[in-house]
């Protein structure tokens, strides 16, 4: 049976990008950047002030205080229409321009002006450096430059500075349209009461949410019962997606018809069980036709495992479909709050609560009632990751633990 | 001047939740739960097996193999018709419903069918306790049981159990509006190249994205020219939200008008100026009028300034008002990878690139040319806090960091 890390690897492989489609800056949030962005402009684009104050020569504040005469006034948005000489100052807002013949800006906190002579400022400063207070134009960027680069995501920091350089819209990675369905005869929808033997099917909205948080365009196939034309039926309908998504139906039962009615369907299988727990039927193959390439995942049907086999494999391809590099779930590390008896020769994915304290990261390992217990899932902040193996682990020891997303 | 945490606290007092809706669940993903969601049904619903196998009275298994009396096979969905007698079992799959008189379920990798003889199973099992491999009715979740209280945030494993306890709505706190518009004369539309001393407006589409993802409902205003009548038009407009954001015209130059109509239309300052860099001239007030409270936020125009007083005052009172409660921004902590000398009596907030070691969370600050440089700060994961006072700071030693929101 594949380690998860091995899984991994033959997940990464079958990710091919997505066509690129071009939004505006706002709905590019969370969004994988597919071109380079140039900056058209030097940022700043003129030399700035960066205080209130006044524009001066510094081998003019040769003695304190000193008498300038005032030239003019620069607001922000304005230009300077005078150079500074000798013997003169221009009074200049947070952000202007500064004026030619200035090197320095005094701070309006060590100026003063006399009452009934506007054209007169005194500066009590000590000397100033030639630069102070300046932002020198293009420091922070070269018109021309790369501001941003393929592949970034983009947060709302660079939304600024994609509208700092010129863009309202841009290049973005398509987002994955994953198509969701559970399968089993047991599930009934969330709005019926269920009858003796049935439950509701909590997978599917969950894995719905899943895909939405993870970057993906959610498509809600409902529920498949056991029955080789609907699930037939349903499977195709999925497979036009890019990611089909199934939960139930592969494990060992005799009516775990899901592997082989992909096989019919054309869906070459990469992997069927990985060595974790909870999870380990986990299903994956590729189906490729005339140019299009659909990922598909099977997932046991226990709500816990669905979910840890969503976070391992699923969540990560989608945000690497979505443009991003493929990545496992992103880890860190914490201090367990409790013991924990690890057995078995599978890694196991335990819900926990996940609490700063000064010393850094604490998990709390939950009482969790095995993997229908949902409630008790959530409680949890993410899922402590133990490897393979027989080790007691004692409180303190140090664990990695990956988060859910909020 | 306030110090930032004295300022947090007079932001969270001037918190009122705001009304309920009902949204579907889908819509619930990322929302605050405003009603305790009871469970309507046991959970699991009957005592189910966790394995496929066999339903055996565990006092049948008295010496290995035994040979048993197949009664019936339940697979997941249906229901047991007979009860299992001394010498009899029922084949039964994971997740069905166990038949009475059953107590313990003998997995199928430890049975052998005979051929032709489909009425009968070997059992080759170690003795089996009673309960082995069965999940009991309701140990997750009693019917009636608070499955999850009001406040909790609805993620992926939230919708999955609301879906469980049969909810398809729920009620959660509604999301504040936030108009969002910047101020200044220098400023340009992101389309338009600037002339001298002009600037484009980043900080507009950069905050509208920042309430977005603080789980606002961002209304984009624009941007409101230096004069007096424009700004007041934007402000009425503005003050009709739950939350006005404004960028530029709090800091002390000439045309620094916002202040002044923000009294003038009503909003009663509660602080201006914090003992933070950058951001210092931050400005807060509420403004009440016939039962509708709108929180007013002026945040200084550089682009850093701006972002600072968003994730530190702005960030935490959307995010109280959508329904959690209200909490600065949360902080982890990292070394530093570079020395940094802090000077001053304002706490600052200085970007920083964060990446995970075995050894924990590093923080490396970046080379940043002041607040105008978003090229820089896209380049940051988040802020490292450093308090007010002078302290060189040595690589290795231990920060507080809070990261941008993804």
């Amino acid at each position: 049976m594949l380690t998860v890390e091995a899984a991994l690897e033959h997940v990464a492989r079958e990710i091919q990008p997505l066509a690129v489609e071009v939004v505006t800056i706002a709905d590019a949030l969370g969004r994988v950047l597919a071109e380079d962005i140039a900056s058209d402009i030097d940022s700043p684009p003129h030399d700035k002030s960066v205080v209130d104050g006044y524009a001066v020569r510094a081998a003019d504040l040769v003695s304190r205080p000193i008498t300038l005469t005032v030239l003019e006034e620069v607001v922000a948005g304005a230009a300077p229409t005078q150079p500074v000489t000798p013997g003169t100052a221009t009074r200049i807002m947070t952000g202007a321009p500064v004026p030619d013949g200035a090197d320095a800006i005094a701070m309006v906190e060590q100026t003063q002006t006399l009452a009934g002579e506007p054209q007169r400022v005194v500066i009590d400063s000590p000397p100033l450096a030639a630069g102070r207070n300046i932002l020198r134009r293009g420091v922070s960027m070269r018109q021309g430059d790369i501001a941003l680069r393929a592949g970034r995501t983009v947060r709302h920091v660079e939304i600024g500075l994609l509208a700092e350089v010129g863009r309202t819209s841009v290049r973005v990675a398509r987002q994955p349209r994953v198509a969701v369905f559970s399968t089993g005869n047991e599930l009934v929808p969330p709005d019926n009461l269920p009858a003796i033997g049935q439950i509701r099917n909590s997978n599917g909205p969950m894995l719905l949410a899943a895909v939405r948080r993870a970057g993906g365009l959610p498509i809600d196939l409902g529920i498949g019962l056991d029955d080789r034309d609907e699930l037939r039926r349903l499977m195709a309908e999925g497979l036009s997606s890019d990611v089909l998504l199934m939960s139930g139906g592969v494990s060992a039962g005799v009516l775990d018809l899901v592997p082989d009615l992909l096989r019919e369907l054309g869906v070459r299988e990469v992997f069927h069980k990985v060595r974790i727990k909870p999870g380990k039927p986990v299903w994956f193959g590729v189906r490729e036709v005339s140019g299009h390439r659909t990922l598909v995942f099977g997932l046991p049907g226990n709500p816990a495992s669905s979910l840890v086999g969503f976070e391992l494999f699923v969540g990560p391809a989608i945000r690497a479909f979505s443009g991003a590099p493929f990545s496992p779930p992103s880890t860190e590390t914490a201090r367990l709050t409790a013991a924990f008896e690890h057995r078995g020769e599978r890694a196991t994915y335990y819900p926990a609560r996940l609490t700063r304290s000064p010393d850094g990261q604490l998990a709390e390992p939950l009482a969790w009632q095995g993997s229908a217990d949902l409630r008790t899932l959530s409680l949890a902040d993410g899922l402590i990751h133990f490897p393979a193996g027989e080790r007691l682990y004692a409180a303190g020891d140090v664990v990695a633990v990956s988060r859910f997303a909020q």
